[in-house]
């Protein structure tokens, strides 16, 4: 089974690393990493330099492809060269995937028109723009679409498609490996469960604290 | 706030990346990947290709150190330059971290003796080797060392470290952020809760099974 994990500059490293390290223990897997350029490229916020294995003209088609989201994502929204490539690796897959903003690519390319669609929950609105249905999910299965909401969503997509390609025993196992026995110490993953500050923290605010 | 997260060939990404995605967004956080060699890596399963930002000698104090797990692990435990580095950047740290089997670096470094601590379910007994006492538990504070268990537990891990150093509204916000509202589509998180069937193949099982 061919894995290809899409990745380029200012990427949220989570949103790729999640799955993969899911999907990358299906028995028989195969990875590998396509970036738009052949040159090291930098996480957002997590700075991981990464180089890939090969760039987009050189990997045409998988068996599942993930793209994942982050900041990085919104210059390739208009990037031809990039969307003409999901939507051709689109047409090889058995799975096509995303995570948090990855699905606005999915979309950009026009795979979503019409289709229910998830995505980070402060991006939602986004998808509406090319012709998607969002819903408030954390996982989302379109026919060989699976999509995961946002950043650590990618791990829960990721075990339910592992189900999906190679049945309950092994995403057990796998979620065993991982030891994905999650216990936040606070209930806030939801914009639904948190006050104002933390919303506006959250939505930006961060950024604008002065150190700790 | 200066955040140093070690690499290293055959590390498990997900143990660095999902803390350092939660620790990277504590306001006035800078980071640095560190390595023992600079040159590429290459991370376990997931198959991503990293290049540090510095190599150990170049990286002798950091306010966080994150030292992560993996199979890349065991050769490092008789690394005699890669402990004495460990013990180094430790006595100046405010926070020192592991994540999975990173805490047997941290164990054979010296820093764990007699503490209670933790690392990847299947590699408790291991611990006990180095003098910790191992336990159960997905995060374990032990003054200035803060434990998480397997894989996934590193996320956690980071966000109650986050709470420590940042507070509660900031360690909330970082949550909703990633959108860490885990909801794992089975309950397999833990070897107390799965069959013989999914235990053995997530002791080794999964390498050994033919493709799907």
């Amino acid at each position: 089974m061919n894995i290809a994990c899409l990745v380029f500059d200012q990427i949220t490293l989570l949103d790729a690393v999640g799955p993969m390290e899911v999907l990358s223990r299906i028995p028989g897997a195969s990875v590998r990493i396509v970036a738009p350029e052949n040159k090291p490229l930098r996480s957002n916020k997590s700075g991981f330099r990464l180089i890939p294995d090969c760039v987009l003209e050189e990997l045409t088609s998988a068996d599942i492809v993930l793209v994942p989201g982050g900041p990085g994502v919104r210059p390739l929204l208009e990037d031809k060269r990039l969307l003409d490539w999901v939507r051709g690796v689109h047409r090889t897959t058995e799975w096509t995937t995303s995570v948090c903003t990855g699905s606005l690519l999915l979309a950009a390319a026009g795979l979503l028109e019409g289709l229910p669609a998830t995505t980070h929950w402060n991006a939602l609105s986004d998808l509406e723009r090319y012709g998607a249905k969002p819903v408030k999910q954390r996982v989302v299965v379109d026919g060989k679409i699976v999509m995961g909401a946002g950043v650590s969503a990618g791990i829960d997509m990721a075990l339910t498609l592992a189900s999906l390609v190679a049945g309950e025993a092994v995403a057990r196992a796998i979620q065993l490996r991982i030891e994905y026995d999650p216990k936040p110490p606070f209930d806030a993953g939801s914009p639904d469960r948190v006050d104002e500050i933390v919303l506006d923290l959250a939505r930006g605010g961060l950024d604008k604290v002065s150190a700790v």
